[in-house]
């Protein structure tokens, strides 16, 4: 199989998922200032989510485009990806309607943490596929973003222990460092016919 | 990475949105002419933001028409005009559920002047990195479409302050001059097979 | 614009319709067979639209097989199509959760009539485009099953008046009918790289 | 019509169920463990039925694989396959808020089964249309999981008459035996462009 479906497949999914989280804000009854004040939190934890969401396809990309031929398991590892990502909507509209609470706020840093992992295991199930000579590899090289994350997603599960506004602070802040231009495989890449 | 990728993502999500608006109008419980009324607002306000995401999908394909390379900054500025667009059905389903009340009005209006603004500054991010004999500059031209549409909603926002019914006008007016045919992009480009 | 750009649109928002519509089946509170009843009738009527919705996805690529080049004017009509085609989950909800009465379903009619309007006025459009020697119009020939259809749309409506399940035995057999094999284009193209 | 078409739908069919289906997992009003605790049910059911999705996702995209022409056949086929899938929303919410009780877990193994059959006839239908050099039969050979898979949902129907618990374990060993990675088709076919 080459990545095209699975790239088709993954973009619908993640299409999907970034726009039913939306959902998640509940239409309110009244058409005052003060029945629009309760969406305001679920829209923030709204924000959050589709940069996440954006920054994982935007990434995807890059990795699926260092990609050639897709193997048994790299399909399963990317479903496992998809697993995760697909608990976005439950789990942002959970922190949201409960105004950023602590036990929320938690459960959406392990859905982050999971899918970074799932990110991990689908990028080392590719390096695996693609031998010692792995265009990948090289393109992730030190890769300190994916190594930073998972750890600052955990600093933010422990920290709604002490106050879940840290734990926001550092999720905003992990959010923001993906933010920064990243050309690591567009640079070793020289271009892609697809 | 190419375009392809790009379109076929804002294709999905754009799809999703249009169609996820029409959750918003609810099943009435009984069956008779009278349960059915209360949902001829939605209906309505379905119909308006209908048009207006229509009109974007075919902005947006034109626009990506005349572009070959995608850079980060574009893709950043393509999630960001996206963002603003999934935002419809909520702002759709609270303007109808609340009768065109002043409020929910001026806020759909707000969404519409935000995603425009999103819209311009994906434009430019495309024409500068296309460098002085940017395509898609001498496609777009004047604008004069693209100038106006951002006035009108400003208009139709603080004329909610009166009359949400002058602000409904308005922006059936701003949605209609964009359904007058707009041959700009494809009479500077020749073809191009995509 | 070539057809892909449009078909792909298309599939994807029909897609999502055909899918969306099972949401209207709503999952019952309790774990009997009592519970399940209530959710016949919209089971029912969610199976008549998955078929009509599918001929409709078919025929839709039937048409575009024979189409190349893309106009403004089918765009809009291809959206127009779009539009009527989204009203199918609520059309159908109504109709499912008040047991097929008579106004329910009578709006059910509308609104299979209004989506074969509009995909003959696309049919219309891309005929114009092609001129003369049109290969849609040969292809659809006299296209006895779209004169057909929205006579009995009409027959079904106003049968509402005297029951609605001599109105639904109609909108049966009108599916019906395009489940028989219509290979008019097929035979009139000889292939297309698509 | 060629596969393009065919899988484009469908992977946008599927997608969507796969991510709709999460919706089923309500948020919770309370932000506490207690308010977290009826969700899990339907947090696992879910898990489930991703896992069966994905299987059928994985094995449609193989079957395809070794398909060249589409007739109407196929096309109704597989449509007939997309509306049992559409159903495991339906089927997997009602299971998961009914803590597994015996008949919504009766009624998942019917929709399972079902798809099952519908799978079938599919890979039939492009077996017959191949003729009698098939490369799918070759493919397909012995097929034991899909011959095994049908008397798992059946025995798993039949055993929630007895216990419920005896019923999920089949269902989910039937998932489990698909999981083993399967290089039939891949064995068969040396590469397609695609």
């Amino acid at each position: 199989m080459r990545t095209g479906r699975l790239e088709a497949f993954s973009d619908g999914v993640i299409a999907i998922i970034i726009t039913i989280m939306v959902l998640e804000m509940k239409v309110p009854r009244g058409g005052s200032l003060n029945d629009l004040r309760p969406v305001l939190p679920v829209f923030l934890s709204y924000v959050l989510s589709f940069v996440y969401v954006g920054i994982y396809w935007n990434n995807h990309h890059h990795m699926l485009h260092a990609t050639t031929a897709v193997t048994g398991a790299m399909l399963w590892a990317n479903l496992h990806l998809l697993f995760w990502l697909s608990l976005f909507p439950f789990a942002t509209g959970w922190m949201g309607e409960n105004n950023f609470a602590a036990l929320p706020t938690a459960l959406y840093g392990v859905v982050l943490l999971m899918a970074a992992i799932a990110y991990y295991l689908l990028q080392q199930a590719i390096i695996r596929a693609q031998g010692p000579d792995s265009i990948l590899k090289k393109a992730v090289g030190r890769d300190w973003k994916g190594r930073l994350s998972p750890v600052l997603y955990i600093a933010a599960i422990v920290s709604t222990l002490v106050s879940s506004w840290i734990a926001e602070t550092i999720l905003v802040a992990a959010a923001l460092i993906w933010l920064i231009p990243d050309r690591r495989i567009e640079k070793v890449l020289p271009r892609k016919g697809a």
